[in-house]
């Protein structure tokens, strides 16, 4: 018997408002959409207890991981009651995550802490979970759905991912070749991804999700759950081609806080915000919310969602590769005395 | 730079109500008991969006992942405001999950929704997870702490823990050798574990969790609270001898929904409830909840945390091995119209 992922245990029982039944026909709604994503690596004909994944065989190799959420991205799925995309955003930060080590995913996992089980529901996001890993090849071989009236509000929930991925250790980009003068590509963002959610909630507090937004050409709510976008069908083919140097996926404190994560120390990057559109979204945010253009920055991914770095000499080949990555910037040496390992954004 | 675990997005900024200086002040905290269960596997010197651990080098390896909670034994640590179990409890909980398919843990992950960032209570959490990974060999290698004030009331977290273990394929414990006649050995738990909190928790709604029990020799808040047990020292030394045919980790479902995972299809499993003492507290909550014996034993583990199945022959040994494992019971044909694979409890 393959595991039943999402619903290790329903710990879970009518006694205290916990419908086990309502678990059971959850993970039977779920059952095939999970399975439709396992390769041949999951190991199959065993108990539900752990999921199986056979090791990568060759020597040399690191397993990559990561665990993630979605953040206050949630609050505007449940306040639609639209559960289908928020999976795919889930998978997509994981993936992105440990892509920027140059490590492809093998396997994910899932938790779901809820209010209760609503088994349509539930299904539907395992079923976003499944999509995003059967899209990228992912197997999703096991997860956790925890029913817990006392936590959460009634009709809320939230999750985490988790995800391993592997690389020959000599294939890792951890930007150490880094040197001042090399470029920095932007690959564009499809919205706010899964950042800066309670501050764009604030600043819509009192607007209809459902109105379009002409500026937007989409309504708000569909804007602010356009689903995360994931890198590896570009960054992929240029994996083990020691082409890139360093690459940053832009989550929780936008470019300023993640482009020099993995710059080696004294170096920072100098950007011009004026090679790329900034999305509309981030327009109306900054001018509906009065918050400041370097607010905006420090909360918000701002159109670029992930980054390169490569020799100057590199940086067509991988433009020619990856036709929306644009150069957005280069590495500069850093001030001693610099408060900002990012520059010229404001 | 090592990953900062347990922090790597605080998707979080001051003007939404998200303290950044206090997610900062946390990874400060903890930095040094998560880099105290690092191991030599732990590639060290790379960036913060994924943790990196040494695969396995053998060819014929398994990956053996479980993702789990902790239920609402979090709200009992946050009445008590008393932080530093729940960790041990989630690395134990995710630990003996894959153990009972023979897997050895490598590394762990953890993923912590909060409504405030408070650094001391974080950095408390995570020195508990820190401890039990470094008590039993487990790195840390990443995690994820999101700051929701928007989803969890002031004062209320979850938590998620993800483990990876690995398992010679040829030596995976899955069940598929069990026949009738065999033994069923129960190992004793630590009080509820991490399962039937919800039901736990009403039954003593009005109770004072500071006063101590007479027959619990303790106070009701240090019982409740009572540390998830770790199997790995009793049961590792007997991983890859050949002799452990199938077992289980009792948790949400009790010894009726978690033995039988593991079991092949037509058997079952009598057991003798005689065979083991039933820990004061499981008698308290009976009693002042009403709750039927039946309820009891689908809701607790009743005092038995993990089982094994052997040859009858094999038991002495196992016995001999584990001083605290006892025979409880036997596995048995399954009666074509049986309405449950668990017999004799009640």
């Amino acid at each position: 018997m393959s595991q039943d992922p999402s619903i290790g245990t329903i710990g879970a029982y009518a006694a205290a408002g916990v419908d086990i039944a309502a678990g059971e026909r959850a993970v039977d709604l779920m059952r095939a959409s999970v399975r439709s994503t396992h390769s041949a690596e999951v190991l199959g004909a065993v108990g539900s207890f752990g999921g199986l994944y056979r090791a990568p065989g060759a020597a040399g190799q690191a397993l990559v991981s990561s665990a993630d959420g979605v953040g206050a991205k949630l609050k505007v799925a449940i306040a639609l009651d639209r559960h289908d995309t928020i999976g795919r955003d889930l998978v997509h930060h994981c993936i992105d995550d440990i892509l920027t080590l140059g490590a492809r995913p093998l396997f994910f996992l899932d938790y779901l802490g809820l209010s209760h089980v609503v088994p349509e529901t539930v299904a539907t996001i395992v079923d976003g979970l499944a999509a995003a890993c059967r899209a990228h090849g992912v197997a999703l071989v096991g997860g956790e759905t925890a029913e817990l009236p006392d936590l959460y509000r009634r009709g809320d929930y939230d999750m985490a991912g988790f995800i391993v991925g592997t690389v020959a250790e000599a294939d890792i980009v951890d930007g150490h070749a880094v040197r001042a003068g090399d470029a920095v590509l932007g690959l564009p963002s499809h919205g706010l991804h899964t950042n800066g959610y309670s501050l764009a909630r604030r600043v819509f507090a009192d607007a209809d999700l459902h109105a379009v937004v002409p500026e937007l050409g989409n309504s708000l709510g569909e804007e602010l759950l356009r689903v995360h976008r994931c890198y590896l069908p570009e960054v992929g083919p240029l994996l083990g081609t020691g082409a890139i140097k360093a690459m940053a996926h832009i989550t929780g404190g936008g470019l300023p806080g993640n482009l020099p994560r993995t710059l080696p120390d004294g170096l920072g990057a100098e950007l011009d915000p004026t090679a790329w559109p900034r999305p509309p979204i981030f327009e109306l945010i900054e001018r509906r919310g009065a918050v400041s253009r370097t607010e905006m920055y420090r909360v918000f991914n701002m159109g670029i969602g992930y980054t390169l770095v490569c020799a100057p000499n590199d940086a067509d080949g991988i433009v020619a590769a990856i036709p929306d990555a644009r150069v957005i910037g280069c590495i500069v040496p850093l001030a001693r005395d610099a408060e900002t390992r990012v520059t010229g954004l404001v």
